[in-house]
Parts: C-alpha cells; structure tokens; sequence
C-alpha cells in the first residue's frame, strides 16, 4: 500500500515520499521496514531515531522527522484507519448461512447475512442486513438484530431482545438473561418473573463474557455509542445513554440510570435505583452510593469527589505517624498540665 | 384478565369490580390504560393519581384509593403472582428433544423433557422430567439434572455434578469447572486433580456466567433455595446453606462455609477456608477474613462489624481535617511550652 | 491399589503395609475404611485418631502414627500423584472426531485427537496431537493449539491465536476477544481495529468464563506455567511472565507487564502500562498503580508495601477514636491557654 494512499485514508498531511510502500502496523518499538507506526504526543517519538518503521503517524506539532510522516490531528484516530487497511478479513465462506446452522423458518434474515455452523435463530426472530453471526450463537424467539452487526461465538441473546445496527458481541456474552429479582414469602425466596426485554442501541460494543440482565418489566436500555468492556454486569432496568464506557469487571445494580458521555473504569460500580449524570467519570474501584449531578468526577468507596478522596488517601498514608503525634501532644500536655 | 381473577391468584383482597379487565403489567410511571401495577409500600403510591394504571396492588394499610386495588399482606409477591400470568410462554416445540441435540444412547430422559439444538447429554447423564436444556448446552458424564429445571443457552454442567429440581441456570455458566488447585514443585505448579464434584440443592438460581468449581475430593455444596446473581465466583470445595443470595460478582474461595439465610451484597467475599454463620449480611463489598458467629452484620476491607465500619468512614471523611487540627495543636502547645 | 505401589508413585516412603489395599482418596474427616488421606503438616494430624482412613500420607517430620502412612517431602504433591491414580478417565469415545463437529478440510488435526460434537475448527486452524476439544467449542481461523490441551466445553479461541502444549482451558473461557481500544472522534468512540493475537505458553491453565484480549498489534502473552483463575479478566498487549498465579477475578489493565513467579491474590488488579517485577505478591483487592520491582509484597488501593497497609489497616481501626482523643486534647490545651 503506497503511503500516499494511506494518507488519504487518515485524512492526514503527507511529509516524504506518496509511492513508499507500507507493508504493515506495528509498535514504535517492534516495526520493521515496510511498517507504519503512529506517535499519539511528541512524547512517544523520543526512541523514533532507534525505530525501523518506514513512516510515522504524528500530531500536527510535529514538523520535522527522520523519515516520512503523516500529520494529523487525531493521530490515534487516523492510525485506526491504517489499522482497518491492514486488518485481515476472513474470506466469505461458501455456504453464508451453513447448513449446520438451525435457522427457524419462522425466523426473518437480511441479505448477505453470515451464520456460522451450530448457531441457532429461533422462531420470530430477525436478523439485519450483513450481520455476521459466529458459531454457537443463540438468538432467542422474536430476538432483533440490526444491520452490519457481528455476533461472536457462544453468545447468547435471549427472547425480544432488540440489538441496534453495527453493534459488536464480543465471544460468550449474554444479553437479555433474568434479573436478579425475588421476594421473601415464607422462610424462602420467590422469583419475580422477568419479563421485560432488552434493548441495544447502534454502534454499541459488548465486550467478552458480559452480562445484561433483561428488565422485569420495561426495558434495560444500552444507549448508541456506548462501549461496554469484558466481564461487566448491567441490571434490570438499568438505563445507559449513549457514548459512555464501562471498562472491565464494572457492576451496575438493578434500575440505575446512567447519563451519556460517562466513563466508568475498570471494577467500579453503582448501587441500585440512582441517577448518575451525563459525563460523569467513576474512577477505578469506584462505587457511587447516590445521585450524582452531571460533570462530576467521583472515586472512592463509597465514592466522593475525587479531589476530596485523594487528600483523605493522601492523609491515609500519613495515619500511623498522626496517631504517634497525637501520643506524643497528650503526653506533652499531660506534662505542661503537671506544671 | 378479569382483575377478581387476578385477586384469586395474587392472595389478596379485592376492592373494585371484579370485572374489570386487565390486559397487561407495567411499572407506575409506565402504566397504561388496562394494566395492573403495584405499590410496595404507601411511598409509592405518591405518584398514583398520575399514572394510567387500571388497578393496583397494594399493602394492607392503604385503604382507600382512586382506582380498583388488590390489597395483600406482601404486594411484592403478589404482583409476581399476576406477573407470572402476563409472562409469555414458547410454545411447546415441534421435537421436544431436537433431532440436532446430540443425546447419548446411554443417557436417561425424563417425561416431558426438551432439549434444544446442539445440546449434548453425554453418557450415563440424567434428565429429570419436564425439564427444559435450551441450545449449546454440555452435560457432561454422568451429570444428574432434577425435574422442571431450565437450563438456559451455552451452559456447561460438567461430569458427576448434580442439579436438584426446580432448578434454574441463566445462560453462560459453568458448573464443576476443576478448582484452582496446584501444588509447587521443582519451580513449577503441578496441577492437584479435582476429581469431586458439585451439588447444587432444590429450587436454586444460577445467575449468568457463573463459575462453581468442582471439589478437590468430595462436594461443593449450593444450598436449597439459594439465589446467585450475575459473574459470581465459588471456590471448590465451598458449601453455601440453604436461602442465602448471593449479588453479582461476589467471590466466595474455597473451603469456605457459609450458612443458611446470608446476603452476598455486590463484590462482596470472603478469603477460603472461613465458617459464615447463618443469617449474616456481607455488605456491598466487603471481604470477610475470618469466621462470622450467625446474625453478624459486616462490611468493608477486612470486614468488621457494619456500626463500626460506618464510623471509621465517617471519621475517614473528616481525617484530612484531623491532621490540620494536629498540626494546629502541635503548633499552641509548642507556644505554651515556650511561655 | 496396593499402598506399597502408591507409595512409589508418591515417591514417598511406606511405614506399613505394602499389600494394605486402598480403594479411594478422601478428606481426612470424610474418609472411610480403604480410603488414603493426607496431612500437609503435623498440624493436620489433630484429628487423625478418628479417621477412619486406612493410610495418610504424612510430611517427613512424621515419625509415628497408628496406622500405615507414606512419608514424603511434598505431602501436597505425593497426594496429587496419589489423586491422579483415582481420577475418574472418560472412556476414548467411539468416534475420537464427532461426525457432529465441524471440522474444516483446511484445517490440521493431530494424531489421536479427540473432538467433541458441536466444535468448531475453522481454516487452517492446527490442533496437536492428543489434544481433547470438547463439545461447542470454536477455534477460530489459523488458530494454532499444541499438544496433550484439553480445551473444555462452550470455549471461544479466536483466529490466529496460539495455544503451548498441555494448556487445559475450562468451560467458557474467551481467549483473543477484541481489545477495549476506542478513540474519541466526532463526539463519539471509534474502534480501534484490534489486529493481534494471543499467545499462551506450555502447562498454562486457564479458568472458567476468563477473558484474555488480543492485542492491538503485536502479542497478549501468557508465560508457560501461569495458572489463571476463573472470571479473570487480562486487557490487550498484557504480558505475563512464566509460573505465575492469578486467582479468581483479577483483572489486568491493558499494555502492563508482569514478570515471573508473581501472585495475584483474589480480586486484585493493575491499571495498564505497568511493570511488575518477578516474584511480586498482591494481595487480595489490592490494585497496583505503578511499577514495582522485583520481589515486592503489596496491598491496598493504591497498593503499598504489605507492611505499611497493615500498619494503615490497624491505626484506621482507631481512628474513631483517635477524633475524640484530639478533640479532648483541643478542649484541654484551650483551658490550659485561659489560664
């Protein structure tokens, strides 16, 4: 691939020479001639002189290189491009929808839709146009899938579950199984019948081994744009607006209400029945235990203003010598007080 | 529905007329003409001369109300009574056991079972009647599964496990995984081969992408009626008493005991090898590090009894004050001395 | 099995009985006549008197007991060796490929591989020899497994990863899911395209409903011999030295680095871009927010020297009271001050 082509592609200014030619990505430090690297801030080009890659992505400040560059003002962004250039497709597989596969005839399916061997559309469901489901996937009675979506392995998507167009199932997530609803009735628990659904909005991605639980009733609603990470449990009746990210291993209890634009990293999570604002940050092992107004910026546990929590840490580490000093104050006024 | 049926079923007293015909479920705040919702407590019921609901449950100190009422002394199980009506029902399959199941000829089938495509009921395992094994679900050897259970898409119930009756599995789990055992040795682990098994009691709930590991050597053991939410983790060897519940991504390690009538709050847990008395509270979070008598109430990291938690976060909030009002301290007393 | 050929087998030295005939391997207060149980110190031998276990495998230090014992240097492994003997074996199944897997004419099966019905194996995916696949498992295109793995049901290895020899996977584990990697662009994410692999060394375990990520570019690597527990999450371009241990439910942030010989207790974690150094313990909860060096010992949030949190730990358990010592202290100086 010329490397005019690829700047093109990131929608970057070309410095050096349109025909060299690119043969791979790789990291700063383990490219190889014919490899594109990318640079996200100045910072990273410290070891570019030590670098074998043939051409750099960089941000507009950079204005002078050893070797030919791209500038750009999302070099990040502009390097996912070059990414999706050199990503490997599979080929179209000879049977798009494999005979191995159960397809209810009840079920409606797009065009140019993929299903792989031992994936089952059950009866009434409905899958979009060039939606690619893989192998052991589960698409529950009057489940909808939308458009261009990729449905990876041993997924399961529960009964009237509505999936959104471009919408990513990473491998072994479940979407739409029961929420955790019961009631103390003679010594013993009653399950509340979970009968509502789920529904996902477009361009959304769930990471590996998630869990959605469907509402009880009503809806659990993942808003468009929102990127879920890898073991993260949403549920019932949880509501996430559009644009947020839950990074890996995060919990939201039941009926919580999440703005757009929020990021909650990684183990952190909610209690259940609150509001949290639009583009709130939880950070790490954060867990909110009440409403949080729009902007705010919380860690802790439970979780506080993170300025407020970083002096209490701060002043965390510094307890055991505040309890000799405190010894030492009572000893000493104990002393003057003799006097 | 006629709403006097409707009160038959949920236990409850009805005030209204007997006729009126309720057509669906919904929340408060979502109701429309011709559902029935319900009313926890008086608090709710703030909000009832708003909503559209035609009827509602509601506890037995509410006497008087604008619309048809169903009172009952727990309007929590009485709504999931009438849920229990509303909740759609799959029609029976065409072939209750799917000619795409693989069924061993060595497995033994109840009545009324239904297992769905690409299941796999390996050699000598057990089927109790009228239960369901949704698609891509593994009993393994010998496993022995109870009557009405639901085995929901791409479980795995590994080899010798036992499930009790009336059992249900949400989709993703994993049952009599090998604990995580291994002894050090020349450098290296070498693996301690986990050759008991699980046994899982009567009327349990298994949330989503569950992990129970099998025993070592002999069982571990999930109590009858015991509910566990979403992601939660159990240790080999572990046994859980009869009732208790267990929030999402809870971690229980192995060994561990843990009584009848617990609650598990979120990310809670507990080190291995610990006896939980029965009817004790972990709260959200806290990790248990030592034996619990019964009734205990505990929370943080290690967990200590809630009272005395609440009071250590409490003084946490204040301590970077605290360590001002030493300094402050330090500073007149050093004044005084002076004098 | 006569206690003189396990003894051998322990590589353990018999005091009794070669003939003495053992029939099954239990917990020392579960045993029962012909049954061989193990004490891993002296400690464990308070209860032996009533055992009724006809053998024990005892440490060195053990020089007398009222039955036969084998005496080892490793008792905990002696009793592995001991265990292995009693594993229940899977009969070889009558047909070692299912004619119900799909295996595909570009892919390269081993010698005496065994795979199990409803398993995938995608073009040009390798699978060594003696390798056993369970049932509903998918390895993806040109993903490579080694020999002697056992790769249990329901598990997802995606394309172009690669699996060491004697690797076992348990049920529902997803290895080479997309990494978490979006840039911000228009007031929305962009998925970086994840184009790497996973690569896992020899004598790895992997546990239940575990997520290992693929790399952006280049390698997620698993050093040979790392145990990994169930729920464990491990973020893209982590790499993970050789015989290390991570218990159930940690999760490691993308791009860290983690040597040798480390443990990571239950629950613990790091954030990503780290270094942590050979022979490092983290100790449950804890979470590791910058590099540490070899052979550290830390807990806490952030996490600090094991020493210093347990100091923190103690003096905050008096914290509350510490808050009425200084006020006590301000009351008496200001009294002090008036006069």
């Amino acid at each position: 691939m010329p490397l005019g082509k690829l700047a093109e592609i990131a929608e970057g200014e070309l410095v050096g020479d349109h025909g060299t030619v690119i043969t791979g990505v790789s990291e700063i430090d383990k490219a190889q001639a014919g490899d594109i690297t990318y640079a996200v801030n100045r910072h990273y080009l410290d070891g570019i002189h030590k670098s074998r890659a043939s051409a750099v992505v960089v941000p507009m400040d950079v204005t002078k290189l050893d070797r030919p560059m791209i500038r750009t003002k999302n070099p990040y962004w502009s390097f996912a491009k070059i990414l999706e250039v050199f990503s490997p497709q599979a080929p179209r597989p000879e049977h798009p929808i494999h005979p191995l596969a159960y397809v209810s005839p009840r079920a409606t399916i797009g065009e140019d839709v993929i299903i792989r061997p031992f994936s089952v559309i059950e009866d009434g469901a409905v899958i979009g146009d060039e939606t690619f489901i893989d192998t052991g996937v589960h698409i529950g009675i009057n489940a909808r899938i939308g458009r261009k979506c990729a449905i990876h392995p041993n997924v399961t998507i529960r009964e009237r579950c509505h999936i959104g167009d471009n919408v990513i199932v990473q491998a072994g997530s479940v979407i739409g199984s029961d929420g955790y609803g019961f009631v103390r009735k003679n010594d013993e628990y009653y399950k509340i019948p979970q009968i509502g659904n789920v529904i996902v909005g477009d361009n959304v991605e769930i990471g590996a081994n998630v869990t959605i639980d469907r509402a009880t009733i009503g809806k659990t609603i993942i808003g468009s744009g929102t990127k879920i990470d890898n073991l993260v449990q949403i549920g019932h009746n949880v509501e996430i607006g559009e644009n947020s990210l839950l990074v890996a291993q995060v919990g939201i209890s039941g009926s919580t209400k999440i703005g757009e634009n929020c990021r909650f990293a990684g183990q952190s999570g909610t209690v259940g029945h609150l509001t949290v604002g639009a583009g709130c940050t939880i950070a790490a092992r954060g867990v909110v235990f009440k409403d949080l107004p729009d902007g705010s910026f919380v860690s802790g546990f439970p979780a506080k203003p993170h300025r407020e929590e970083l002096k209490i840490m701060a002043a965390l580490r510094k307890l055991p010598e505040l309890v000799r000093r405190v010894f030492t104050l009572e000893r000493t006024l104990a002393k003057l007080e003799e006097k």
